[in-house]
């Protein structure tokens, strides 16, 4: 059905099996003689949904009991702002690890609430590394990472202790890798990536540190209400939750999380081996830190890289082009993507090369 | 393809021709061979539905070129919170018009952020209509409606100038009928009664009032973001902003909103009427504020209910509980839903009647 090799960077690709019953739910949905997009939320058959996607998150990633799994709306971006807006009091100071564009919308909305101390940046070499951490202080409220960073392709494989609550943005690698989730107070992503189609974002959180969350909060920006409501304190976005739990019963029957990261490594592997071996192109990221979500690299020969989207779009490859910001290439690796649509662009690179240095051959010639 | 008759009030029905081109898009959209759920938000194909949505807002309602069209998350409820968080700042005070459990929500929501004034309630009469308005200080910043309310079955139809900013929550009543938006500053609505899928939220708003909001607020809930970024700050709700496009095509081709005026007010002349009629059922709103979109009614027998509930689902009817605050029936007419529906339900309700007072005789025999 889907004949292109889809390396979007998100919203991403999906698992064909996944958009054939989300379409046909869509028209009728379980046979009720209604869809899942005119269906109350309110319906013992959704609410069966909601509860069945809380089950299977918690069970992909083995999250312990004492804490919540909340679905919201908004995107990281929201909760740049509602991490802060919960946890940071004015005259109170919040740690941030600076890794890139994202974490650093991170920061500016959390400067709205409180003082922001970054403890850790990489800016010096434009974000191609996850820098160390030292000095936290320890009356910091919390520290905040992104685990991922989507447009600079590094991740973070090393999650050490600080001694202070750990809030981390994993809006594209949840569910790629193992996580302990214990190692974190609060978990947030998109769903757009990994999860299932934009429109929601996945929290979650340990009760404990939820409950030291200030009053007074808007509703719909208070965790609290959503954990105490079933995350359906008003009308929640009902398709982006049915898509993700098929998502999630797609990726129990590939062996989890354990099984699907086998094979992410296995995805990475092959295509930064190409981009090491290929003349034509280099890898951006240092080599310890490299994302295996986000493969970002450029051509040798700036020239080149019209020319290869090109000859890579002819081979039905698309979504490689690097964030606009950054240029080149950025060629992400989702779970749904297979391993044949990396052997694809990876063929295509050789393929390219040899044509290349062919037609240059011939021009000096 | 779909035989139920669906009165549910939100998530609600949708054009049968608008879930087929859905689920179509869901396989393979507009033939690119790739799923409307996996394409960038940033792809010319996505940022052209939202032009096209946008400016289907602008016609259908004929939307002024000083007012802004933005799409945003978070539904009604998040609203609730935005425009207090936007236009009232500490020590001011803004006026509300208390029509209901929704009305009553943005109330709870705005005293977080400065002085509430209620100015006009119906709470004496449990809601049942819609009260007059009088002594607006000119000192408020802003007066908020709520134009339909879903509950208590009432709706808003004379909008008089005040004086004060208008701003106003039609969540449930928004293109079932002829607006004047330059009567109002700010229009809100969750997307899911006539727009489209849940998941999305409509604000129409006049720029010149947008320029008055507060500064220092969190992008993710500064309408000013979404204007200045064609409402894509961030990965925005894909799916339901492209089923919005798709019902707005729908709702162009039936002869815009005072086409489907017509209908709603046939539609809903029919079922009142009914109600008014068979000596089992009575209205609960005030005649003279009965809401075209959520048609509330009691049984005059509180026994009947459960019977009559079941009685109408053999007939293919859902969604005509009354919400569990209140009780008995409503039956949610929004625009996809067709005259034949309303005609089935009046059917039931006189078939139901006849049989149940032959029964009464013969029980009486």
């Amino acid at each position: 059905m889907h004949k292109k090799h889809n390396f979007g960077a998100g919203p991403c690709i999906l698992p064909s099996s996944v958009m054939e019953q989300a379409a046909q739910a869509v028209i009728n949905w379980g046979g009720m003689g209604l869809s899942i997009l005119e269906v109350s939320h309110r319906s013992p058959e959704f609410e069966d949904v909601v509860l069945k996607t809380q089950l299977l998150v918690r069970e992909l990633l083995s999250v312990p009991d004492h804490y919540s799994v909340l679905f919201l709306q908004g995107g990281a971006s929201t909760q740049f702002a509602m991490v802060p807006m919960n946890f940071l009091r004015a005259g109170e100071k919040a740690a941030y690890l600076d890794t890139g564009y994202f974490a650093q919308k991170a920061i500016k909305e959390a400067r709205l609430f409180g003082e922001v101390e970054i403890v850790a940046s990489s800016k010096d070499k434009d974000y191609a590394y996850i820098p160390d951490l030292f000095n936290i202080d320890n009356e910091s409220v919390y520290i905040h990472y992104t685990s991922n960073n989507t447009i600079e392709g590094t991740e973070i494989f090393d999650f050490s202790a600080t001694g202070v609550p750990l809030i981390c943005d994993m809006s594209s690698d949840i569910f790629s890798r193992k996580i302990n989730v214990n190692d974190f107070d609060l978990i947030y992503a998109g769903a757009q990536k990994n999860m299932g189609p934009a429109g929601m974002t996945l929290v979650i959180a340990k009760n404990e540190f939820l409950n030291q969350a200030k009053k007074e909060i808007p509703s719909m920006l208070d965790y609290r209400v959503f954990r105490d409501n079933m995350s359906m304190y008003n009308t929640p976005p009902v398709f982006s939750i049915y898509v993700a739990m098929l998502n999630l019963l797609w990726l129990k029957d590939q062996g989890g999380v354990s099984g699907i990261e086998e094979r992410n490594i296995e995805k990475a592997r092959l295509l930064y081996a190409e981009i090491d071996r290929n003349p034509l192109f280099y890898g951006t990221a240092d080599v310890a830190h490299r994302s295996r979500m986000n493969v970002t690299f450029l051509a040798v020969n700036k020239d080149v890289e019209a020319e290869f989207l090109k000859f890579a779009a002819d081979e039905g490859i698309v979504g490689i082009k690097g964030y606009r910001t950054v240029g080149g290439f950025r060629a992400s690796l989702y779970n749904a993507l297979p391993l044949s649509s990396v052997e694809v662009l990876v063929n295509a690179m050789a393929s390219f090369e040899k044509i290349y240095s062919e037609k240059t051959v011939l021009e000096l010639e």
